[in-house]
């Protein structure tokens, strides 16, 4: 993995723009050598494709890809973070994974593994993370999963 | 934005004395020049104004009313980790909101927005924040929001 | 407390071995002195001995003994990170706790507490931390209790 860069186009990867909020919070502040990533959306083209419960409106694969969109998201504001050099970040460091579901439902991990797995194909070992995945009632635009991060740059 | 503490009386904010936990935690914890502030309950005089699930209990024009008590006892705490100087804040980094909610509830962003709001209100560009918004069941104390924050002060 | 390591057992206190994760995540991540452990789960030989919802399945006694072993197995972790040395534990400085529950449930920070209550046991004041205690709908697992964690040591 010598070009982060190159390596996104090699795995067939193209990064929405960077989304802005349209309130008052920004959607990543650097302090120090840490980036804090504001808890990211599933979109795609501007738009949330799947919507719903997981596990009851929105199925596990959908539930997983949805927590895929929201990793590539993540991607593109920390890679906005280090003037669009993704080669300069050292390590992923923590995802927090929401995933909107029942109280009946248990399989929080493999939901939140979508972006996990992105991380880890994008950045190799600097991609593995710490994480917590739970679950919560509902989210915002009525998506089914929202993803935070802290990452580390150079 | 000369003077931070005579800002809050310009804007007529009152700070209420920051609340000691009773149990084995405490409010905030200084780690280099980062302050990490336990979630924040909406305290007015001691007491929870308006309890219950956002949405169903408490209209949103509440909800969005104790996000903002929730961020001013993150003020009050964050002024006494500054030893009383609010000067010393260099950037709020990071909020965490929690908004009891039902499944069908989709406007966490329009709730936390009470808390961000009074943050750039007070610290201006300073002010601007990464942040989550979900969705939660319950909060302690049946209140309506929970907010947790990370700054960075000098 | 000059010893932590020799405390454990003076408290009778044997961590299970710390657990690993079958997907693409760790358990924890250092950066500077800061380590960032992952939600940790209930696991005591193994196993999750008491699932469900607290409230619900699960009694308030039952929840706070499951905080005590999502705390333990942060124990376990930061052990770890610290090549077997508690002694270089500096402070504990956040905890996230997440309680499966009802709408109607309250008494988050009374679970929660099971946690916090251990770290002050362990590290005395060096063990006191901010921390958030929240409801969630479930938990992976189905564990009724999850707690995350954010350590400083040197």
């Amino acid at each position: 993995m010598n070009n982060l860069n190159d390596k996104l186009k090699q795995l067939g990867i193209e990064l929405e723009k960077p989304s802005v909020p349209a309130a008052n919070y920004i959607p990543y502040n650097v302090v120090g050598n840490l980036v804090f990533i504001s808890g990211q959306l599933p979109f795609q083209n501007g738009q949330i494709p799947i919507k719903g419960i997981v596990g009851k409106d929105v199925t596990m694969e959908q539930g997983i890809k949805m927590a895929e969109l929201c990793a590539l998201a993540l991607l593109s504001q920390v890679k906005n973070a280090c003037d669009d050099d993704l080669n300069r970040v050292v390590k992923v460091i923590k995802l927090g994974g929401f995933v909107a579901c029942l109280p009946n439902f248990t399989q929080h991990p493999e939901i939140i593994n979508g972006a996990s797995d992105l991380m880890v194909k994008v950045f190799g070992d600097k991609g593995k993370h710490s994480r917590f995945a739970v679950g919560v009632p509902s989210l915002p635009r009525n998506a089914p999963v929202e993803v935070e991060g802290i990452f580390e740059i150079n």
